[in-house]
Order: C-alpha cells, then sequence, then structure tokens
C-alpha cells in the first residue's frame, strides 16, 4: 500500500523513480503558454489569502462546486473568502479521480509544505497556516514563480494590449523572463459588430491611426506584431472552434469589413471565410518573424446563456465540441505551406477523440529543416490530467516522434499552477521507465535519460530559442 | 493463476476486495430504468426452461449467433427451445473477451448455483437443472427480483399505455417497488404519418379526447404526465439519435399537425424541427413535476432492412452512429435552463467516442441546488462491459465529479440481468481500490468506502427519492 | 528489468508465454493483403543494400526522418544509399515509443539475426554485415519470404494489370501461393477527367474494346473480374475516405460518364453518387464470385500539395481525416444485403475514434450463413502498432466475436515486413494469457489455445479459403 502523493508519486519502477529524481526534477520550467496577469507580475502582488489565489477565477474548481450542489453565493457570490473557502474544502473529497483532487494537494505540499488532506474539518488550519505565509516575501508572486524554478514565461495577450506591464517587467531586475504571446482572436470576432467596432477604435489608437479598411486592419495587425516583437514576443496563440479554409478575395474580405464598419452582421459562412483570410494574413506575418504558431481548436464556449449574462465569459460554461476538423486544417496549412509560409506550429485538440487526427496531420508538414516543426501540444484544459495527457503522450508517440516533444505549459490563470510540470514529468518518467521495465524500450540510461530531459526541459529550450530573446524597449 | 469467475472476480488488490465484499456487496439494487415485462410482473410469470428467460428477445445473443454462422432458424426460428439453447450454448466459448461469456456466467452463478462452464458438452445437463428450478417458486419473476436484492425497479412505457399492470403490482403485496418511466418517442414519430395516426388514435382513447391539433396533443401529454405521476412515474426517458434544438414557432407547429393528420410526409428538416418543438414543451413539464429526464442518444437502428421486414426492430441490428451531438445539445439544453425550466437530466451516450463531449456537457448546466443535477449516465447498450463501463467511469471522473454519479442500471429486457449490478460494482471497487494502493487515493478507508457505497446506492435513492413516492391510484 | 526485445517480448505471464510459444509461433502466414510488387517476386529480386529494401519507398520512415529535421536530400533526395542510411540510423533512436522502434528491431533480429541496436555508431557496421547477406541466395526475395513462413499472400493490382508477373509466379515452381486482389479505384476516379481517359484507353486495351458507355465500363469490370479471378484472385479492395450511398439511376450514370468522356469534370455530388453506382455494380460481381470485398476508409490524402507535385503521392504526406461514416456505410451494405448480394466484407478504418462504430457496423449484416461472414479488419496503417492494435482487438471482442477475427495482415509494400505477423501474435498471446491468469478468461489451455490458433492462422485459412484456388491460366 504506497503512500498517498509521496516521494514517488505516480512512479511506478525503480526506473521511472531514477529518471525522475535523477533526471528532470530539477531542470527549470519552460512555461511557454500561460493566462497569467502580467499586471500582478510586474507588481509583484502578495496575495491575502488562499481564496484569493486559488479560487478567483478558477472555473475549474467553479464547476466543482456547482456539481455539488454549492450554491453560487459561495463560488462567485458575496460570501466572503473563508466562508468560500470552507465550500471549497468541503467540496474536495468528492473530487477523488478529478485532476482538481491532485491538483490541490499537490499545490499545498509544494508551495506550503502542507501535507494533511483539505477537507471540512482541516480547512481552518490550512487557511490560517497558509494566510500567515502568503504575508511574507518569499510568497509574493515572483516569489512563488522563482520557487518553482520558472526560467521562462509566455502570457496570453490581446493585439491592442499596450503591453505596460511587460514593460514594466523588463525594468525590473527580475531573474524569470515574462514575455507575451500575441493572441489575436478579437482582431476577426465579426459577429457582433458593435463590439468589434469598440475594438477597433482601442486597437486604432494604440497603433496611432484609424482602422477603416480591410487595408487599415492588416497594417494595423502588422504594426502590432512588431510592437509585441521588440518586446520578445516570439509566439501567437488562436482559439478557434475550427479552422476555416476558404479564404475571400482582398476585394470580398474589404467588402465584408466596409458592411460590418456600418454596423452590419454577415453570414456565418461569409464570416468564417474572413476569419481565414485575415488568419492565413497573420500567419504569413508570423513566419515572417519565425514565431510559433498556435491553435487551441475544439472548444464550444458559453454554453449557458443565462450564466454568460450574469457572470461573463470564461466562468465555468464552456466544453468539448465536436466539430469537424480534418479537411479544413489542412488546407489551411496546406495554404501556407505551399508557399513555403507555414512557420512552426502546435495544435492542441480540446476534444480526445482527434488525438490521432491531430498527431497525424502535424505530420504532413514537417520539412526536414526544423527538427519538430510541427507539433501536437500537449493535453489541453479538460485534457490536462493523467489519462489526458497519456493520451496525447500515446497519440504522439505513434502517430509522430515523441522525442520531440516540446512538452508541458500550464495554461494556466493562477500562480500556483506550477507543480502540473512536475505531474507532467512524473507521468513521462513513469510511462518511460515502466516500458524499459517491461523489455519495450532498451534499458539504456543515457538514451531514455536524455529524451524525458529533452522533453521536459530542452526541446522547448532550443525549439523557441528563448535565450536568443531580448527586449528591444 | 486466479480462479474464473471466483469470490474476488474483477478485484485486483486486497483495498479493492474489501471495498466490494465489506462495503458494498450487500447495498440492495435500485434498477432505475430497464425494459421489464410489467405484465410478467403482475402476473409473478414463471418460465419454462433457460431459452424462454434467456434467449427470447435477447437480441444480443443473438447477434453473436448471427456472427458464428448459426442459422436464423435455431434463433428466431422454429427450432424448439432446447435445439435453441444448444446452439447458443455451442456459441458461447466462441464469445470469450464478449461481455456475453462474463454475463452468461454470473447469471448461472448468481441464479442457479452453477459454476460449470456452458459449452456443447454442458448444456443438456444445465438446461435440465435450470428447468427444474425454474419450475419453482423462488424461481417466479418476483422471486428473481427479491433473490437480486432489488428495492426498486422503473421500467419503460408508452404514453398511450394504460399502466393496467403497474396498478396491478400495486395492489399486491410486491415488496419491491416497480414504477413506470414515460417513454414518449412514438409521440413526436411523425416521420410515417401512417402509423403515427394509429397511434394518435390509441393516445386518444386513453385521454378521452380526439387529438385533432397539436394543442390537443400537448394537453394529452400533460394529461398522460399526471396520469403516469399518480401511479409513481418520476421518469422520463427518450431515444433519438441526437437532440434537434430549433424549435418551430407554435403556428408552424400546428401546420405540420395538420398536415401529417390528413398524412402527408414532412421534410426531414421540419420532422426535427417539430420534435425540438413538442420536445421542449415535454420538458417542462417533467420539470414541472420535478422528474429526471433521460436522453438516450446516437443509437443508428434498423440498419438491415430485410430482416426489418422480416422481424421487425429490436432484433439485433442496431448499431452505433456517428451523429453530431454537441451544438444542438447544448442549445437544446440552454433553452431550457435560460428559463429556469431544466429538471434534473442524465445523458446517455452509445458512440464511445463522444464520452469526453458529454461529460463535460453536463457540467454546463449545474445550478448549485441539486448535487449531481447534471448527469452522464452509465454505459449504455454496447458499453455495457469492462473498457465501455471503465471509459464512462473515467470520463465522468476527469471531467466531473465522480462521487455524484447515480451509478448503474441494467437497461434490459432480461429478469436474469440484474448480476450486471454486481459487476459494475466489483469494478468500481477495483477502481478505486487499485489506485489507493497505487498512492493515487488516499488509504482512507471511510473516505472511499463512502464513496463506493453512494455511487452504488446512495446517490441514486437520494437523486430518485423513490422513498416519497407512492402511488395514488 | 527485462530485456529489451528478448524471447519472451511482449508476453508478460507464463500463460502468454505458453500460448505464444507452444501454440501459434510455427503457425505459417497468410498475409491476405499486402502491397508487395509482383514483378520482384517473380523476378525473384535481390537488393543490394538495406537502404534499398528498407527505405525505398518507406514513407513511414520518410516522415519520422523529416520530423527529426533530416534534409529532403537524404530521404528522397540524390544522396547514395549508404549515406541515407546513416541519416535514418541516427534517427532510429528518436523514433523510441513510436512502432518504428520495434519494426526496425525485429526486423534486424528476425531477418538478419543483428540484436545490436541500431544508431550513429552501429549504422556502418550493419550496413556492411546486412549487405553481405543480402548478396546471399538465402537473401532473395523468394528467399525472405519463404524464411518468414508465409503460405499464400494477395498482392493489390489495378484492373488494367495486366497481371503478368502473377502469371510468371504461377509457373514458377514457388511454394508460396501468391495471388491477385482487384483494387478498382481508378476505374471511378472521375475527378480528373484527363487522367480518366487516359486510364480508360489503358483498360480498353487489356479488355480488347473501346470503352465508350457506362455499360462498357461495366462490361470491361466484368472481364478483368473475371480474368482476375483466373488467376486466383478471391480479394478486392478500395480505398475511399467514407463509402457513397445513393446510387445515380442507369441513365444519370450513363450522363455523368459521357460528361467526363468529353473532359467535363462532375459537381462533388454526382461524382460521389457516380462512384456508389458503379461500386455497388462491382460488388454484386464479387458476390457473384464469392469473393471477399475489403474497404479500408478514412485515409484524408495528399495533404502536402508542394511535397505532391514534387514527389507524387504515397510519399508521406497522408493522415487521419474525420469523415462521417456510420449511415452511408449502412445504407451502402444494406442496398447489397436487401438483395441477398452482399458478399463476404473486411472494413478497415483508419481514425481509432470510429473503431467502435465499425466494430458493431459489421454486426447488423450477418446473416447466419458463414461465420465470421462481416469483419472488422485488423489495425490499418498509423494503427498498426501496439496500441491501435488492441483497440482494434478489444472492439471486435467487446461488440462481436474476437474468436472469428481473421487476424493480420501487413499491409505493406517491403518484403522485410513479415515479423508484424509475429508482433500481432505476441501481442495476442498476451492480451489472452494475462486475461486467464487474472481470471478474466477460464484456464482452460485447450479452449484458448485454439481460440489463438484460429485467430493467427486457421480462421484466415477456412474464411478465404485459398485452399481451393488455383490459377486457371
Amino acid at each position: 500500500m504506497r503512500k498517498f502523493l509521496d516521494h514517488n508519486f505516480l512512479l511506478d519502477t525503480p526506473m521511472a523513480e531514477k529518471l525522475y529524481h535523477e533526471h528532470v526534477k530539477h531542470l527549470p520550467i519552460i512555461d511557454y503558454h500561460n493566462h497569467l496577469p502580467p499586471n500582478e507580475i510586474a507588481s509583484d502582488h502578495q496575495f491575502d489569502n488562499l481564496s484569493q489565489i486559488w479560487l478567483n477565477g478558477d472555473h475549474y474548481k467553479w464547476r466543482a462546486m456547482r456539481a455539488m450542489g454549492v450554491d453560487e453565493v459561495y463560488i462567485t457570490g458575496n460570501a466572503n473568502d473563508r466562508e468560500k473557502f470552507k465550500k471549497w474544502a468541503q467540496t474536495v473529497p468528492y473530487t477523488l479521480r478529478n485532476p482538481l483532487y491532485h491538483w490541490t494537494h499537490l499545490e499545498l505540499q509544494r508551495y506550503f509544505d502542507i501535507d494533511i488532506l483539505l477537507n471540512e474539518n482541516t480547512a481552518d488550519e490550512i487557511y490560517d497556516h497558509t494566510q500567515e505565509k502568503l504575508q511574507s516575501a518569499e510568497f509574493s508572486v515572483q516569489g512563488l514563480l522563482r520557487k518553482m524554478n520558472v526560467e521562462v514565461l509566455c502570457t496570453t495577450d490581446d493585439p491592442s494590449d499596450s503591453l505596460e506591464y511587460h514593460l514594466q517587467i523588463a525594468e525590473q531586475d527580475f531573474q524569470i523572463k515574462v514575455l507575451p504571446t500575441f493572441r489575436p482572436d478579437k482582431l476577426y470576432a465579426i459577429e457582433n459588430p458593435d463590439t468589434y467596432l469598440r475594438y477597433l477604435e482601442k486597437l486604432g489608437s494604440q497603433v496611432g491611426f484609424s482602422i477603416d479598411s480591410f487595408q487599415d486592419l492588416i497594417k494595423a495587425a502588422k504594426n502590432r506584431i512588431e510592437f509585441f516583437s521588440d518586446l520578445g514576443c516570439s509566439l501567437s496563440d488562436h482559439g478557434l472552434e475550427q479552422l476555416y479554409a476558404n479564404p475571400l478575395s482582398a476585394t470580398e474580405a474589404s467588402d465584408v469589413f466596409q458592411r460590418v464598419k456600418i454596423g452590419q452582421p454577415c453570414s456565418a459562412e461569409l464570416t468564417n471565410r474572413f476569419k481565414a483570410t485575415l488568419l492565413l494574413e497573420l500567419c504569413k506575418m508570423y513566419h515572417q518573424k519565425e514565431w510559433t504558431q498556435q491553435f487551441h481548436l475544439g472548444a464550444l464556449r458559453n454554453n449557458n446563456s443565462r450564466m454568460l449574462a450574469t457572470l461573463g465569459p470564461d466562468t465555468g460554461y464552456d466544453s468539448m465540441g465536436d466539430f469537424s476538423q480534418g479537411s479544413a486544417l489542412s488546407s489551411f496549412l496546406d495554404q501556407l505551406d505551399a508557399n513555403n509560409q507555414l512557420t512552426k506550429t502546435i495544435l492542441y485538440n480540446l476534444n480526445p477523440r482527434d488525438n490521432e487526427l491531430f498527431a497525424t496531420m502535424v505530420g504532413n508538414f514537417n520539412d526536414g529543416l526544423i527538427a519538430g516543426k510541427m507539433q501536437y501540444g500537449a493535453g489541453w484544459w479538460f485534457l490536462d490530467q493523467l489519462d489526458g495527457m497519456e493520451r496525447q503522450l500515446n497519440a504522439v508517440s505513434n502517430m509522430g516522434l515523441l522525442s520531440q516533444f516540446v512538452g508541458m505549459l500550464t495554461d494556466s490563470r493562477s500562480f500556483l499552477s506550477f507543480p502540473r510540470h512536475e505531474y507532467f514529468r512524473r507521468l513521462l518518467c513513469n510511462m518511460i521507465g515502466t516500458e524499459v521495465t517491461n523489455g519495450l524500450i532498451p534499458n539504456d540510461e543515457k538514451l531514455v535519460g536524455e529524451m524525458v530531459q529533452n522533453i521536459c526541459y530542452y526541446n522547448a529550450k532550443k525549439y523557441f530559442e528563448f535565450d536568443s530573446i531580448t527586449s528591444k524597449r
């Protein structure tokens, strides 16, 4: 009977233990995609208590509480921090087998050295203990990142963002590289002309000219890509249900833009073709800058309109969709590759039924110039758990080269999520170590030790070339 | 080398054994969804032999025999009961790794204390032995249910059904609660106007008025829901390929109804929109009655038109479809939730590729008022086996709260299917027990013992509130 | 710690070892579907070196090399054989967990008795050693097939093929039966009228009449089916994204044919309906000949247009699609079954998300006349690895009868791929043996021994009836 979450958590064989403890445990973390708020890093924010750092904005936990029948007042409502924490503590024992159970206790152990279990009875003790710790300098946002041995982190930022906090961070003597990522979803969100026009105004004020035509829009995007690049950005990211591959002509795109400008919405068909048009242009710019482009595909968002009206988006009402992915994705990538304008690409996929499709799709566009150029990315969102991560690793292994995988990322809004890298590393070492033990992989520690080190750190280091990046501002 | 199907069948660790034998084995069974014939319960039917209770109507077994090359005369044809049984017995050894192999021997053990294997050589011995037993009072239909420690069972009934057998059962001194379930599939089956009109006539005679308009149809449905409710019904069920989410206006629905009334079929589009319209109305009624609504989605039925013409539906010619599920399902549920008219809901899904989609979908509509309000239901039909049940449990665990799951049901037409609850319980205890042993779950017997007890019995007891139900007739 | 790829590779329990070593290891191989070049068998070709036999045309390896960042000159370019081999050898250690790693070393062991690992350092030694061996008569193409204990092999051939090499082989004193398979994909490839018309000309010259109408086309197909049949062909095969089920009338099909004849392309809709029309006619002919028809469904081909233009098809730029499969497939098979014209059928599926759909679909059309008539075929292409093969075997087991499965095939273009049968056999024996050990299957060596023997050899022998086939020419 093994102890829960001990030294050898997830490590089932001596070889797995050796790989983890001797080869990858001490490697720094390159967290190349997350949603951390740059302002809190810039101000080295100090959280008051565990509720604030853990529960505010964490819609994974909110969903679990709602499934438990917890009243919304204790989730997003007016209950105070301690009350909310206690409701969460009551919920925790009922999250067994959900990744939240592991995340929760791993985070308590790693950040706060707490190894008792969180539940109704231990809630107050843990709340008080962590509250005290959170007051200390060691537990500021920057302290928390240092504690986790983070080397680089990439936030997610809108083209209209001033990046002022990134500028502030760059001016600080902060040893961790904090870089922006260009996420232009709003740049092509023409579904709602009103919102879109307000967005164009904000963007216009950043670029210093009014965006009155499709050409202006392209110019503004180019302008912001340059600006982001100057601040060390070398990644873009896009959230879409599925890719579209039938771009409009320049004239048609201009017409659509003008219709939206006067407040007229377009058909779904035209909207999607407009998005494809702009997206292809953006991708060509990424290629020129030698960026890595990321696509997060397959989420079905804002399913609950009542709660969308009350709480807004990203509050726990999103799920997986079952969109058609293959043909358009292939055509989209091919249109870029055909003119040698396809940059390094990472595809993330939310519905695990499509894992193998994505894993084979990326293989169509490796060109022999960059090792691992086309990546099928780590288990995303709902898939960020043992089963989901294993299935992604298996798909990459069976249909591509696991050895070239650039590894894990937190994708998180929370400063306490970094133990997910540890979780991934343990899982990976266990997978490899167990297969060595079973004779499926040669018993060659050098070979497999290097492999797990590459996947946990060196591949990302080489692929993203963050070492060569310095902010020009 | 472990003995086949022994005391610790499916239980791989001491903790798994303890959880099963000490915590859940003795719990009663709440079988909240099945297709048992109420008339045979009311008359306390006695079966003549194993062929009659096992092979009549069991299209799982028929499919296996057809795949073995057994002539239809021995399946649904004129061969006598013993001949049919012998053909089945010859087939059994060839069903290894199919759930039929486990079901068959589990049922022989649990009901008849037979622990030899069924095959050509043992067929006669087993046939004779069971025939004798089946004559005894202990093996009447009610006796079989008592033997399995059934507490509640819910049959599946058409709105036009008189429920006379449920009335009879309610008047008997039968300690097991037998309740109807409202399954209105025929209420919206306007694809075939002739059949539909005959159905309306039957329904009309039950409600005592002629159904001449869409409003009459709604009124008749309401009438029958009241009637079912009076007899203790608190569940509805629906079998659909996929949900539709674009209802017609009242006027349009009336027009469609009138067209069908004069024998004109509608376009597939209109038919589906009509179904959505009526279904939404029904769901609002369920909400008013505080029922639980069930949806069985994804079956592709009646694939073999030749055999459909010969044998009719439900004879072993159904399979999985690959229908689009996400967007319309989301929209359908949202239309109900938007006006706070979404009642407790269980979604079942036939194609396991969509497990994760369903498991995340239900999470969008938990409202914090009822623990586990939205359920992703147990492995259904083809998925009612180790792999399918494990995958459903994993999806629920990873994307929701396993602790709130209302557990297993037989969904069966056979009085011998109740050991499937045991199968489920063993599998569940093994899953949890093994993870405790491996350090993935804390070694806290109270915590996990309660969890498995809840999933096997108490969650369903609390969720369906059968204890508060008494027939009003 | 088990040794990599030793005597008991993939065999985890004593029962698994016993099943493999004592029951199936020595059985001959029936390789009922592959892409081996008949001309090289006829001429008993001798390869110069490992590059030629291993790397020429093997797009699995090419994809891996491209993913490693290897320049195309070393893949399909002008580098010499030894240089190409060294690049491959450098890649091999980075293919860990990809099936290529296992295939590579299994092939080195089984054909060349080499049990060192291939990498940069061992490349020259292995290249030299194998080059020497490949000069010997034992390593001619026919020698390699004899070494693997092949009993029958079925190649894949176009209707316009003269089958001259099959004729030559039939005249040789070669103990292995080499039979053609009728693969008429080009017969309905009307998408490109120019290519199609050239094809019709070639076909016309084989049949000895000009193909000027749809009726001529049918007549030509019939003619070639007779010709293929005379040479021992009893299988057909078809590669399609998905099946279409809405055939044209004879007049419509004629019209479409005439339009294509004058060089006009048709709409996608008409093209697909034309294909359905011809395919249904072909399937009826197969039924008359009592052939087995195979369908390989779900590949998304030629994704990379730049490389398609440079290298042509089948060069490593194909992947999985996510096509809709269920309804049309059902309807297609039903149209044949309805008139009792559905012959033995094997469905292969490229996207594993659809495994269970296919496994249940075949069950709809078993007719009780032929054991295992409808087959869900072995893991194909990207799925031809441990995980993919296990999942296919599990789907067949859970939704059908594993005992009736006709087993493995190489589907390969390489004469060194036959150890894949061993791989399959080990995997299968391990699956069964482990379940016996765990009490999921009775400990009855006769029962399970026969079962694995049937799946590995006897089922195919009986199903395809190759023993009764003799070339009539």
